[in-house]
């Protein structure tokens, strides 16, 4: 067994605090990451808070992890020591499903092992990057390529995926209209991802005060959704958009946007349920869709996309003192765009 | 002008009365049919009643509509004095637009002219099928195949369109686990046609009293509703679920039996908004999406693969003054399956 310093939280209402927890000693598959950075996800904080409920307190968040492979077990192969890698939202699954054979594993029938807060094979309470290091079955590590800042990679490990799965999964690309709903950690490497994949960028934001921003990183166009006219000016215009805020917006206006055939992808979960009219759907033959992350595969798939497309996420770094401060920061939106914790803080 | 028989809402409260209407002459493209048959479908009552808002009284509902042609207009090619035809939920569209361009009318962005209850190009409100005749543009004139029975073919212009569009859309076929929700007039028809196309076909009803019939009309499985234990059984299961019931279910519970990338389609409009929480959405990648009726090429190919299957609706063949009756029992589901009025009783 490994002690390691970490940040946790107690309870529902106590802030993160400074901690030891332990890691489990290698297995032969298993890869001895020391993290150098780990990203701040709007989910820890969903979990450090208990707002989805089921949290098991001391919770250890963090699922946006990068480091470097510092220790191998015996019949590893696919890294090794010195390696950069990452891991994201899950550190195992059943791998006899079968979306856990179509490389979804994602989805996996009899639910991943998330990174943290989640009950592992051993039964034990997983614990995620806020932390030195983590011990991780090597199939659910990912490389992160040479060409990328590790610190600005880091957010890419969550945000990064679940933006770029789902617009390779509805075929955003040259001629097809992407709208990308909030410029917050997530929306704004969608802008990024969606822009780089050839597809025509619009972001829908509350406000026109990150629009600079936005037309920089690759959007085409920038709305202000304050303005209620813009809903009517947009009407049957997207192919598909991606909604990543979590706060209950009015999907029947958004819907109303989507040209025939369209999908909106909620990416963002509501702790509330959505309310739609069925009349919204019925127009257009349109969708309403989830998604949640991406698998291995994918994401490794996306790490070498962002890699040749030169794309890492925007982000603030930050010592772990700062952790609780930065919660509160993210929930105001004032972050541009993601904050990630220098891990020798830890 | 032609004065010909009809039934009408005169409010929404008021019961069908017999009157008079009239149809326009004959334009060049026009096709004067006499009706030989009127189904009745939910939609007829929602309009009747003013359940949806918006209904202009006096209304002649009927939007499934089977004749015989007995005059064309000076440039009609497309059909022949004596020719069995059909004419379904709408009359006329603005044939400039991208779904009109791509054979999908029922979404033209201009918005359909419905057969009734609407307002045509000549300011005119359309009056629908129950009547003895009725004067339409022949490009929204199909053609009933010689083999279908004309009175139990007629549900098909709305309720088969209705299945099999939805069914053709998301690839409804050998290997493709399909649910049916409800075994009403949609519902029976689209069973049948699933089948015919080759899925594995599920009938998800409230109780098992149409069991055997689901089972003749090609259902592999039917499954009682009212059982909760059902959707246990049935997580993760099905690629396409059509919902034909326009109450408001709990539309979580029926997107939980989706397997990876399923679709639920909503088919029987509810008046509330529909509540669905993210959650049940992202799991497995789920999607809940509309469907509205067919376009006109689309009809034609189902009727002619109705034609092919032997597939026709089960009817109730009813005389006009019947009508009042009939609406009290559709909305106590107690007709099996369809309602047609002989239009000689007009």
């Amino acid at each position: 067994m490994l002690t390691v310093s970490a940040y946790a939280a107690t309870a529902a209402d106590a802030p993160l605090e400074k901690t030891t927890i332990e890691r489990r000693d290698l297995g032969p598959l298993d890869v001895l990451i020391e993290i150098k950075y780990a990203g701040i996800c709007h989910s820890d904080i969903h979990t450090a808070r208990n707002e989805w409920g089921g949290t098991r307190y001391p919770v250890v968040p963090g699922h946006e992890i990068a480091g470097i492979v510092t220790e191998v077990g015996a019949d590893v192969t696919r890294h090794e020591v010195g390696d950069r890698v990452g891991v994201g939202c899950f550190v195992d699954s059943c791998g006899a499903c079968g979306p856990c054979e179509a490389g979804e594993e994602q989805y996996c029938a009899n639910r991943v092992t998330a990174t943290y807060n989640s009950v592992g094979k051993d039964g034990k309470v997983t614990q995620g990057g806020y932390s030195t290091h983590i011990v991780v079955t090597e199939s659910f590590v990912v490389s992160i390529p040479d060409g990328l800042d590790l610190a600005a990679a880091t957010p890419l490990l969550c945000a990064g995926i679940t933006l770029y799965s789902p617009l390779r999964h509805w075929n955003a690309g040259p001629g097809k209209k992407v709208a990308i709903v909030g410029m917050g950690g997530l929306g704004h490497v969608g802008v990024k991802i969606a822009h780089a994949m050839g597809a025509e960028v619009t972001v829908l934001s509350q406000s026109l005060s990150k629009q600079e921003d936005g037309l920089r990183f690759g959007a085409d166009h920038y709305h202000a959704t304050a303005d209620p006219a813009v809903f009517k000016q947009l009407r049957s215009t997207f192919d598909l958009i991606l909604n990543t805020v979590s706060v209950n917006l009015d999907i029947d206006a958004y819907l109303g946007t989507l040209a025939l055939d369209g999908t909106l992808v909620l990416l963002g979960l509501p702790e509330k349920p959505i309310s739609v009219r069925g009349f919204s759907l019925a127009g257009n033959r349109r969708s309403l869709a989830g998604s949640n992350v991406g698998g291995l595969r994918e994401t490794q798939e996306m790490l070498d996309f962002c890699a040749e497309h030169g794309i890492v996420s925007e982000i603030e770094l930050i010592s772990a003192d700062r952790i609780n401060e930065a919660y509160e920061r993210v929930l105001r939106s004032d972050v541009r765009y993601r904050f990630v914790i220098d891990a020798a803080t830890f």
